[in-house]
């Protein structure tokens, strides 16, 4: 860490702050350069608060080096995560495929769909039977009845299971019947319910809050991480803009900086991303294109009639054109699709 | 409600569209412009999932004519809601001001500050206790004992206290010690936690999150009052924008806004918006002349050692310099400070 | 266009509306809902201010129905545009691949990198003569000097020249030398300038403003093409967003919504939209996955010494490899590159 | 300047960043710190250009200590700047009332109102005479008539006018009949224009662009003062965020901001801030007492029938109460309103 002394500084001052970071075990190596004096850090600084230190009258800006997260840096993990889920893989050469649809609405409805999304190309099934709804008034899910559902179409495809948690409270019946557990991107930092995920042996699929900056969603992977559990999947879902015409902005930029950054897989969610179906398979493709690991995207029987999210829902007959273009897509830049 | 229908649309496929309305037992009146094709709903509207309805081909547009939240609203509460808070209120006409550290760091510490502000005109005493933050290996609070030295220091000077709550797990503790709970901004829309502030009877303090509109930040607060508490107090501490300069940009016509939106009481918390000491004094006075019904203000005894926020935190001296100052300006506007 | 009245409106308001919209030669029918009236409106609604209307006190919301923008409309023009540019297209199945420095230094530098690119692949030279830059202490291009070098660059490649364009003081000089003329993300709102562009035959590669919606994108072509006009090329390179990792946040999901609203051909620039060269290759081909028509990638010899965009400029020999892999990718979505 | 170097940084390459930096006559002193090499810069260091030297391999990050402005920088003019317009000043302890319509309409509409807006207290006249407009379709302004009926109304009242230029073909005639010459959102990085601008001596009025940070803003501001012309008021009017309930969202912090970092005035426009009369005078408030040196107020009889903006536009009533409290206000805060 560095930090950028103003240039009028007195040395009274000066040897103050050193006192302070000698109080914290760091040590400063100080630096005069024409324009500005410089201190360089080292020992224990991610004990100092960074906005403290500039809080101080003669401190120009203090200059973090190095990335905040650990485990989930690739700087110290250079080879790829790859997860083994129920025989189907996430990370490395092969892209995973999810999908299923909003919300689980019936036993009939999550198994009619989990043997056509399976028939179509996808090896694991998503459903909703949490939601996390803007209003307290719309549908708010099946809860406990949807994940039985879940876990009987799993039992009759062989798809293992993705589904939301919006609280610790029912982590056991998760452990359970999920097999990833998403954590939505309003939840993206609820830092009681990571810590909680942290303590379990199964894989979390995050999703990027609305507003997160490539950073902060590392940092909320390495909560989970830092509390025990290392299998965290990223999730890109679209970023909150100024333009309306989509829902929110796919921000593809992000999965190829955080390839870099971090040995984490990421996956894409078109649908949550555009809000429009007639975007997801352009979308998709732009997403293999740049370097993601998966798809999650929104199938159902009857958008029309869903009750939720129906406008960015494709419907099985999309879903089997789109992966047959996928196919020819992921080869065309070394990738699979088992 | 109202959709717009495609110029184009053949009677066929609207017929079908009205078919789906009536399962749903919602009415449609339908109506030929001359550019287009509109259908002016009643009934259940509320059940129509919008993203669904306009995944139909023929529909052009789905709008909403009636706001999404009912209890939060100021069309069936004209009157401002005032809350009474161990003797001291929020809402109406005065202006209440909350200050005290970021975090409860000792029992020594957050009495002496406590004692300071509410010499210095603070009508509550705030602290963090859990502390929500970003990275996994800075300081998350005293937790418990947080809330012990808090629930002491609140004894000693008769200043209630607001303090965050992160889970709904320490639920208990949190109505035994604090007199308002803060819901972080980062947990705006974490419904599960909002649900269950809503079984107790205890004023909650919503912070805006960092990328919520108006409309989602209300229909936060009616998740609470819905499930049963109608105590709620909004609070705009500042949006995620493009500008680096400032942390957050505070929106105070947001408040402007939520006056007219809505009967909840809605204060400024100008520390966490600025990131800066030195704008807190200018954007308080802002806060008080656009309208907001208080304050919540970062003040500490000694910042740079701070072992959270230092940059944007007030020493004493300063806070007693603005207080005196707001008096001021309250008066020109037409409110007090108690 | 519709306009939706409160529910409490009284008549003798509402007549006072239709009489204001009478005098525009705009017709209103009236609705009666349930909950709200409704007028929808024929005639010259586009002599409506909309925030006029949306000023009277009865009135709720103005709905436009209609898109503002008529000749960039695929309405009304269902086919792609494509133009032929001294032999090479831009629109339709081919795949425009556009190359070259950030800046015009010298003759020397521009016809070596001229050269290059078209051996690798470009078939179009793009080089600011005149660069926008932020700082007026920055180096602000070698002007008409610059022109003349791209010139001669093009004369013996063959490669046609894209320039940008800083003000219609200089049209004469831009309509001899460049075969494209650029506008800049910091004009596209410069009407002065685009009515000027407007009135020339010579395409227009209309960049996309940092925080402009599709909308807006699309009036700004639609202000060159009003005005005679009609060869316009549109241009994603990024908007402005929270993130800061990134120089701005490459929008493909605009790209799929231009294709369907407009028969306008659309560029993509990734170099701009990222910053770091490291990210172009991965980004080039989301572009050309998702349905762009084309690519423009800055290309120097030595992006160290650059004088201006060093950071995201590829080397020659990066920029070969990535045609190589995206003529691989173009095929698996069916799309060519000459 | 500083440059941070990775950590494996070899000294061959070092050495040869060495040789790049003193070719441009930049001395480089290096320092090894524990965790990181770092270079500190002096000599000519605006000649680098930071995106070519973040481009090199061995570079980690490269931090710029000094600001890019400089004649607009208040570290080296630390007495605010204030200017005389034809006996009305801008800047200083007095505070700026501007007030008129959006656009021209007719000579009689802006005397009228020119009278109107005197009798209520403010000092200039601002109208429309070109109307930058997001549509080629809608009303453009009256253009050079406009100027004229502006000059009349201003001989006729005392007022000194203010309005909008949009390129610098009609710079003779708003000096002939301007006090002072308006640069809009759109045009704030039109460089061409901002050097014209500089080449004059009359004050401009230069609004901040929707999405640009407070340090470009300052730059543009720069552009005008580098060419000559030191008179620049800078305009707070929104910027483009997520929130769509109001037009743009205001940005007072950036006022603090601004006071601090320069001396240039700095008023705010609340009327296209927030695109919503009602708010205007509780925005106009706030935009006092947060410490801006005046209001660009929009103000016609007869908002309904405006041909442009007439939401958020007041009536010479509404006016007239907002100036009396403001009066208040101003004593509430130290400023004066003359």
């Amino acid at each position: 860490m560095i930090i950028v002394l103003k240039s009028q500084s007195e040395d009274k001052d000066i040897n103050r702050l050193l006192e302070i970071l000698d109080n914290k075990n760091v040590q400063a190596h100080k630096v005069n350069g024409l324009d500005s004096k410089v201190l360089i850090l080292s020992g224990d600084t991610h004990k100092i608060d960074p906005y403290s230190i500039e809080s101080i009258d003669i401190v120009n800006k203090y200059i973090e080096i190095k990335d905040p997260y650990k485990k989930a840096n690739r700087l110290f993990h250079s080879e790829d995560s790859v997860y083994n889920i129920k025989g189907k893989t996430i990370g490395g050469k092969n892209i995973a495929l999810i999908a299923g649809p909003c919300s689980v609405e019936s036993q009939q409805q999550i198994e009619d769909i989990a043997k056509k999304v399976k028939r179509d190309g996808a090896s694991f099934l998503r459903g909703g039977a949490f939601k996390p709804r803007t209003s307290p008034y719309t549908f708010q899910g099946l809860g406990t009845a949807g994940l039985e559902y879940l876990k009987e179409a799993s039992r009759k495809t062989g798809l293992p299971i993705v589904t939301e948690i919006m609280s610790a409270d029912y982590m056991d019946q998760f452990v359970e019947y999920a097999d990833i557990i998403q954590v939505g991107a309003r939840n993206m930092q609820n830092y009681a319910l990571l810590k909680e995920l942290g303590k379990i042996n199964k894989p979390i699929l995050l999703k990027r809050g609305l507003s997160a900056t490539i950073e902060e969603f590392l940092l909320s992977a390495e909560y989970i991480m830092a509390n025990g559990n290392d299998k965290v999947i990223l999730c890109e879902r679209g970023i909150r803009t100024f333009e309306t015409y989509t829902r929110n902005t796919l921000d593809l930029s992000a999965v190829v900086a955080i390839k870099r950054l971090s040995h984490l897989p990421i996956i894409v969610d078109p649908s949550h991303a555009c809000g429009r179906d007639w975007m997801v398979s352009s979308l998709s493709k732009a997403a293999i294109a740049v370097g993601a690991d998966g798809l999650i995207i929104e199938v159902c029987e009857d958008p029309e009639n869903a009750v939720s999210d129906g406008q960015q829902t494709l419907t099985p007959f999309c879903y089997k054109k789109l992966v047959k273009e996928l196919r020819v897509l992921a080869k065309a830049v070394g990738r699979d699709i088992a």
